[in-house]
């Protein structure tokens, strides 16, 4: 259990990372195959096109989402998921899948 | 792709619930065997008793862990999972173990 420092710098990194809000539902997006800002935003309702904007940049940054540019014209701009995003789809589904099963009985349980 | 919404609501709030502060290091230490507040304690550098007793409760109230009391003298108390804390062991162990492999390199490629 020394490690335990270390980990949670890191997971708890993570969890910042996948929690933000929206973030879940556009990566969702990406996993299902979505590569245009125009449709993934078309499947996120509610999801403001600066927001969506903001949200992409950061997972480039955080080196989950990528952005490729075609040159031609009108320049062809898609979206996709890096190795480190694709590696995140069974961990967003475990938590997903947790939430589906546990959360409404937990609810009921303390209602 | 239409039930995003609800599925957002409980994906939030599996999330708020493992992102709390200190949350993923006591899972983990029950995770782990341990069952006395003090095990618990001691596994968790830097937790408080004071927040450690409130996490405890927390998890608590959303059926993620039990609190049973054996009344003898002195009364023995102890901390365990119930089933939706179990369930919780592969969820926890894979954004661990994601964070491990991608964060270090997405951290490196954006430095």
């Amino acid at each position: 259990m020394a490690e335990l420092s270390p980990f949670c710098g890191i997971y708890s990194r993570a969890l910042e990372i996948i929690g933000r809000r929206w973030t879940g539902a556009i990566l969702r997006s990406l996993m299902a195959g979505q590569t245009r800002f125009n449709e993934i935003a078309a499947t996120v309702p509610g999801l403001s096109d600066r927001l969506l904007s903001e949200r992409l940049k950061e997972l480039e940054a955080e080196g989950i989402v990528v952005r490729k540019v075609t040159p031609c014209t009108p320049v062809l701009i898609e979206y996709g998921l890096t190795d480190a995003g694709r590696a995140l789809i069974p961990v967003v589904q475990g938590i997903a899948a947790w939430a589906e099963v546990w959360l409404p009985a937990a609810e009921a349980e303390s209602a």
